[in-house]
């Protein structure tokens, strides 16, 4: 059997919650081992659900609250007035350490801040970073920062490297993860000196959790050859949020095509599987969750719009972490 | 009849040259009316091919040279001893006011170095950008700088808002292109602060040739609600290549799936018509031609890997770019 673990969930925030929320822990529970999900929200409304989707009473403790952070808050009216949201309390059971990790799939800005407020930073890193999964050709890559920190310097960018493969390491069970830099060109004197700053840095230096690859470019990223992707938070958000858009673009454009004659439905009907496959090979739920990293405690972010399988699997991500010993691996780590 | 323009071609550039330029040339001159083809090559191995595609005598000059870059030639050693490569001579010849724009599937350092070195930039420009087209939801997009320049000011942005929408004006003879900056976030608070201070120069000022739209995010570049998206050449890159490899990646995964069974392959071949169009809508040949923009003359680069079709639409970009007077729109409209 395994250890137990405590996940501590805000069951408020995100669209459609909690209803998505509370499906989400009962789909998580039937495949999962000795946790227990600390549920924070509103009674009234989460007892039902819990009952409706019969997850068993030793499996959770439901800590009532009657407010929550809105989506259109800012993080700071939410910080100065949400000491008692279903977030704030979800994070405050991880300073208290009732909790092994928290997950929300509500506001960002809120969750971002009220994070720092409530958690320490692992001794010697300098800022958080948000990671993310980012499927490729041979599996899941991690990249990071994806927006949390616009300027960054060396010491950033190598804090990230350790921190996204512990994470990759965390997950993936990877013996030693390998790390790109994302850049605009292979060539040692392509990019920013502050980028060429961080090669030199990681390529004069053995790092015993991870094998630097030098640079890649952004065609590179979901050619699976590396496995964390490191970059400022700028350009990270502007890769991540490009992709998402080329992605969508593409798909509206296929099941126009698909779509436009009888011939193309019938067809589609016949190759239903197949495109399933696709579609699952590609399916935002299976890579959500947004990692938090350089806080004491795992805090992840479920994508504010996911479902229920969605948000069961930012509840596996969150396991993984406990269970792969994520803030072990990048305190043992830190240079 | 349309009145005459001439196009300096370095045939001896890219990948399967100067077999695809030629044949690129032959294609456009068939739709074409009133150009005259200037082509700078080895006259042993062009001459052939000018009479196997049967381009008229009457619409191209053949200039000799021996030499040419080759791919691999480092920018700075293709312009010390390249002053009788076809890249060069092509150049010159803008320069000599002997042709009208000039376009080139070689080495693209190579191109941009040489082409600062022959051509004047034009008046309060400091920086030339290099800007594609992009497809959108609703047509087609101008995305610079895509990576001429790493460190860029709000002067260049403003510069390569002016010339982005001159160049959309050109190419799509739009009324008042609408710009937008690539940022990481929609809100005014959101990105760099040379970032910001270019939102607010460019939001209190009317500019009588484009419409500034505020911020746009990495997801929505390919929405369509703008015409010109501008960033400094690091993040443009990093977009452009991202896009690049997603795209590569989805339509891999997409031939994976429907190629897998034997019902597979059946379905689709049905679905011929439909995948076809949706393939065409796609289809890079139909935007190839970065452009580089500040200088004096129009200079374009076709991509290297790009077949016949695709070279002969970067010459339509190149009449476009002549006939719909960019370089007189760009230096009416600055500041």
């Amino acid at each position: 059997m395994k250890s137990p673990i405590t996940i501590a969930i805000d069951a408020m925030g995100g669209d459609d919650s909690p209803g998505k929320v509370i499906e989400g822990i009962s789909l998580h529970s039937q495949d999962s081992d000795n946790i227990i999900y600390n549920i924070f929200g509103k009674q009234e409304i989460v007892n039902p659900l819990i009952e409706k989707h019969q997850i068993a009473n030793a499996k959770y403790n439901l800590i009532h609250t009657d407010n929550s952070v809105k989506g259109d808050d800012t993080a700071l009216s939410a910080a100065k007035r949400g000491k008692d949201t279903s977030l704030w309390l979800a994070l405050e059971s991880l300073k208290k350490n009732e909790s092994d990790a928290m997950v929300s799939a509500g506001n960002t800005g809120a969750l971002f801040l009220i994070s720092k407020l409530n958690l320490k930073m692992i001794d010697n890193i300098d800022k958080p970073a948000l990671s993310a999964l980012w499927p490729s050709k041979k599996g899941m890559n991690i990249v990071l920062d994806l927006g949390a920190n616009i300027d960054c310097n060396s010491k950033n960018l190598i804090d990230f490297s350790i921190m996204g493969s512990a994470l990759h390491k965390a997950l993936f069970e990877t013996e030693k993860p390998k790390v790109a830099l994302l850049n605009i060109g292979s060539e040692e004197i392509k990019g920013n000196a502050m980028i060429k700053d961080t090669y030199k840095l990681l390529i004069n230096k053995e790092y015993p959790l991870f094998d630097f690859k030098g640079y890649i470019e952004g065609n590179q990223i979901m050619d699976g050859e590396v496995n964390v992707i490191v970059a400022d938070g700028f350009t990270g958000n502007i890769a991540l949020k490009t992709a998402e858009g080329t992605s969508n673009f593409i798909i509206s454009e296929l099941k126009k095509a698909l779509g436009s004659s009888m011939i193309g439905k019938f067809s589609s009907l016949i190759n239903f599987k197949n495109l399933k496959n696709f579609k699952n090979k590609l399916d935002p739920r299976l890579y959500n969750g947004a990692i938090l990293l350089g806080l004491n405690k795992p805090v992840i972010k479920s994508h504010g719009s996911t479902d229920s399988i969605g948000f069961a699997n930012s509840l596996k991500v969150c396991e993984q972490t406990i269970r792969g010993k994520l803030i072990d691996q990048i305190k043992e780590n830190l240079c």
